[in-house]
């Protein structure tokens, strides 16, 4: 006889309940780490995880609010997934996102671990590749850019913030979901690259190639480097092309997460001028 | 006899030292409006401000730094100008500015004061204008942006983050100082926009406009609005032009900052054609 699990939508309203105490733990990497587990907060985000295939193994909903048609068709999914629904109120919900103004939805998710092997690089015309990113705010802003260019995921080359802390995830807007996310050295990364087509493209101030004037071959590989560093000496040197956007002002770079955006946005301008 | 001022260089290293504890407080913005003052950290950004000729009132320095000429000229430039050195040390401007990873030097600045009558919109080809905008990372970065497009300033209309704060200057990187920084209601921007040349360019999900088919005239104001609503309606009715920027994933939208990067860099690449 096969084992049914049977679901049960179950109330949790206090604040030292242990289940609570440790799912707000999964706010801390160590602990994301440890328990293989992240969070992911609001109905809207969680409506794209659903429907990039990702189902919560649990949700917490505030049971205060009213229904909404999007809650009850991820409830129902949850449910029949074999997941967990805790009702309980909006304080609980804050408590666990650590954000006062919170959501009437939360998920707990099971880590996506991507590895290079499961790339298909022609999935896309479009990727991106971080090096050192320490800002979770400019890394999922990087993610929701990619989502937005049509671009295939993210490469998080040496020591990146975690993608999936829940700083990274608001600021992706859902794309934690649709973009591959894959963690990987430099030297994993530049070996998988040259095993196929592609262009990896660095900016560089040193660069004398406006980087409207080069035409981007697909795959593209967006690359850029950490917040205050910039990319290495040698990792430009492994760059197929390196420009440089006009800088006109008292400035002499763009924030991390605009550079890549308004080169992600030439790339796809150049290829929609194509088709 | 003219009164004499005699500058001189103190130190200060006691956490509870009242001078500190008042020059902390203006990390809240009810202080920086009582005291008509606010920080700027970082030797970069205070050299970028006395580049734009920005002299701090009063500057805090890392008396266990070597020497660096930047600093060097900073207190020469605030010194002969009639303002204080205070020599300390990483602690206590780690406590002045509530970051960790505290910068070598801070200053405090007699507030900025622009208004609209102050614009000369000739000065420049690119303007941003921002309503609503609640981030300080976003409004700090869209900043840093306008000064790299060549941008004269930014508008900041209605309920917007407030442009003093420690973390927008931070995001800004300096382009706080040389930027013009005007706050207006939307119907004086309005007035003010058009009494004279220029082309209010809003996007919009709704528009049919894309951004790379339109011809833009200078000067251009870039219209963003609030991070979660956009622009309300009868603001985009207001816009001489709506575009939108393609849009190829599951997201239906870009973060405020990416979005105002995006419209800025082909506006300022179309203006680069011309000449």
């Amino acid at each position: 006889m096969a084992l049914v699990k049977i679901n049960m939508r179950r109330e949790i309203t206090g604040f030292s309940n242990p289940l609570i105490k440790r799912v707000r733990s999964l706010r801390e990497k160590k602990h994301r780490k440890r328990e293989y587990k992240f969070i992911a907060e609001g109905l809207r985000i969680l409506t794209e995880a659903r429907e990039a295939g990702y189902i919560p193994e649990m949700i917490f909903l505030d049971q205060n609010q009213k229904e909404h048609p999007l809650a009850t068709i991820l409830c129902d999914t949850v449910e029949s997934n074999g997941g967990d629904i805790i009702e309980t109120n909006r304080e609980i919900i804050a408590k666990i996102t650590g954000k006062d103004n919170a959501q009437m939805a939360v998920g707990i998710f099971a880590d996506i671990d991507i590895s290079l092997n499961n790339i298909n690089r022609n999935d896309a015309d479009i990727w991106m590749a971080v090096q050192d990113m320490r800002d979770p705010g400019n890394l999922g802003t990087m993610m929701r850019t990619c989502d937005a260019v049509g671009g295939g995921g993210l490469f998080l080359i040496d020591d990146c913030t975690d993608p999936f802390s829940v700083e990274t995830i608001r600021a992706s807007m859902g794309a934690i979901f649709t973009q591959k996310i894959v963690k990987c050295s430099w030297d994993e990364f530049i070996a998988w690259k040259q095993s196929g087509p592609g262009q990896l493209i660095g900016t560089s101030l040193k660069s004398d190639n406006d980087y409207q004037a080069i035409s981007y071959q697909t795959p593209a590989f967006v690359l850029t480097g950490n917040e205050a560093q910039g990319l290495p000496l040698d990792y430009e040197q492994c760059c197929d092309i390196l420009v440089k956007m006009p800088m006109k002002g008292k400035a002499d770079s763009l924030n991390a997460a605009i550079s890549s955006a308004v080169m992600s946005y030439e790339v796809l301008n150049q290829i929609r001028k194509r088709y």
